[in-house]
């Protein structure tokens, strides 16, 4: 299955983005998503216990699973800001329900930028006037562009798929940069597809996609208070897909592939990071412990600076496995760097320093930990950490 | 009770430290400590699952309560070294006994440095057979320059106090910078007195001011392979001091003072640190929840890079405490900067930003965080990141 990497809408969707002015530099900060007829949406948010103002809109309004626009600023992350933040969300899904002509509870609304100022409403409720009538068909690339915060470029992608006979688009923008981990953090994704997908199927085929593609990225360890994602269904090419079926078979795939894809993108693009690594646990006593040790040694500083260089300091990534939390008997474990054996038995092999370091000079490469107790596995996508990193926080 | 920066062994304790060869650099790379008389050693180690071949040794050894020497290099860990590394440490030890010419059962073992790589026996031994002609009773401040990694000075202190009718000293040598939590990272610390105690009651003085210093520092989150306390007893002073007493009360103060200084140099030397903070949390629901939260924002990256500038981005620390995986309410959090309330019930006061940056500007500083929704309490020592970080481990 082919994943493009520009954004095309599927039938029956009109987006774009603009500058209102929320931003100091004068750069995308708003955008807007439209689906021109009613249709059926599925959403996940941060488990965060702190959360943003439009997170707590959006959870009060997917329940229904109807929907079919989305308006979100950059810039403002209208997170601890309050009743009035709530209430600055809710206007801002007013103001885009008016000028759309559509009902409020069919508008889901996000922020995402700094936590702890009040939104700019004065600048956002004149401009979401004025994109609602910019919006167009092929205003994807430009609805991307409004959502971006310290992403170094925008994060697309579409696939076109037969589906009951009919030619089916899913596409979907998605911006993510720094502090993603555990769980989706400080990234959000619109996916819209024009097959039509009962809302009920719609959270069947949500859950398990964004479990094995978002929730398996960590840039910092940190997990932000706005994260969303949201997958809207409009039937407006006319095929009907179930889950379970055939078909919808073929769209689960494709729907894993499509964020999979996004979640690589959101890694790559880590704050200050040049390298993804994927880091692969096998012959855990339990997955929960596979997943544990993945963690540890992706979130470890120590590990991450490590990356950033070509010395594979894979004792770094021993001493991570060893406080993860699981199960592990240091003489069983084994790690390889793309398939070379660096440690056997918690000891050094005599693989080649220098073969070592060729792996780790790599853009991309895959660092394989069989525990060798059992048979829980997991895997998350890590990165790098410099100097940009510190530079872009501080 | 003054603790004194600089080292003054207690009676009967002779010590020193020198260049065996170890290190690249021609600096301090081997330490010995011996007590002339027998003594009771009681001792904590790392719980990390992947341990460093000398810890292993030391714990076989500690269950006796009986020790009197150590021996101890910087520049290697000798971990991840298999059943080499682990007779490479029985033999430094044996090493030491015959020079000194008491039991290998007496003598604990130390390494710090880096992982998996072979300790340099060749070195070691011969280094091991001078350095034992060499200690001398002022012999402490050289000591504490043998086991230094990327410390930028030695750590020790110095109590003395009247117990019994006679004057008894406690003092301590400690070495520790990265990698340090949440339990004792990459640090070793011995402490000597000539205090008469039970090896059963050192245990009992031992463990509380562990777990109230060293177990409350964080510099990067992670916890190293070979951390190791051990507080001897050689009874050379003629003050016998039992736990539970009047006595005894006054010595488990200046131990947990000694600790807590040690431990507030270790983050003040935190590899590329420039602030300690102290967060503190209360009014959690149970003490391990406050621990959770202090330990989320002690350990978030966003939050120390944001520490390292004087912008005090409290919002950063919403987010970490919303992750803690700790009962939170959002709208019920308070956070103030050396008693300065920055937030009130999950929103920003009024309090003007030009104080809170007053505070984050300064060397030391307290983030007190009440979550309002019951009596548990926590703290623990944090430090910002910088790019000194990243330049000491790429």
């Amino acid at each position: 299955m082919k994943i493009h990497n520009d954004i095309v809408l599927p039938k029956g969707y009109r987006a774009g983005g603009m500058y209102a002015g929320i931003k100091r530099k004068k750069v995308p900060d708003l955008t807007l998503l439209l689906s021109d007829e009613p249709a059926a949406v599925a959403g996940t948010f941060t488990t965060n216990l702190v959360t943003a103002a439009p997170v707590k809109v959006c959870k009060k309004r997917i329940g229904k699973g109807r929907g079919r626009a989305v308006i979100a600023n950059s810039g403002n992350a209208n997170c601890c800001t309050g009743a009035r933040g709530v209430a600055d969300a809710e206007a801002m899904a007013n103001a885009a329900a008016k000028a759309l002509g559509i009902p409020a509870a069919e508008v889901f609304v996000s922020s995402t930028g700094s936590i702890g100022k009040p939104l700019p409403m004065d600048v956002i409720i004149p401009g979401i006037g004025k994109l609602a009538k910019k919006i167009s068909p092929d205003g994807g690339p430009s609805a991307a562009r409004g959502i971006m915060t310290t992403d170094s470029g925008p994060k697309t992608g579409t696939v076109r798929m037969k589906l009951g006979g009919k030619m089916v688009t899913l596409s979907a923008i998605a911006k993510g940069a720094g502090m993603i981990e555990p769980n989706m953090a400080t990234m959000l994704c619109y996916v819209m597809t024009d097959a039509g997908i009962s809302s009920a199927d719609l959270k069947r085929f949500l859950k398990p996609a964004v479990a094995d593609s978002f929730n398996r990225i960590s840039v910092d360890g940190d997990m932000s208070t706005n994260d969303t994602v949201l997958l809207f269904a409009n039937g407006a090419a006319g095929a009907k897909v179930g889950y379970g079926t055939p078909d919808g078979d073929r769209f689960a795939a494709a729907l894993l592939a499509l964020l999979q894809k996004l979640a690589w993108l959101m890694v790559r693009d880590g704050e200050g990071a040049d390298k993804v690594v994927k880091i692969v646990v096998t012959g855990a006593k339990t997955g929960r412990d596979a997943e544990a040790v993945a963690r540890a040694v992706a979130n470890s500083l120590l590990v991450k600076t490590s990356w950033h260089r070509d010395n594979p300091n894979w004792g770094r990534i021993m001493d991570a496995i060893g406080y993860a939390g699981a199960r592990v008997v240091e003489s069983k474990v084994d790690m390889s760097y793309d398939g070379l054996l660096a440690v056997r038995g918690g000891e050094r092999t005599d693989m080649p320093l220098e073969r070592l370091k060729q792996v780790q000079r790599k853009e991309s490469f895959e660092i394989a930990i069989n525990l060798n107790l059992g048979t829980g596995a997991s895997w998350v996508y890590g990165c790098d950490c410099a100097h940009k990193y510190i530079d872009i926080n501080i």
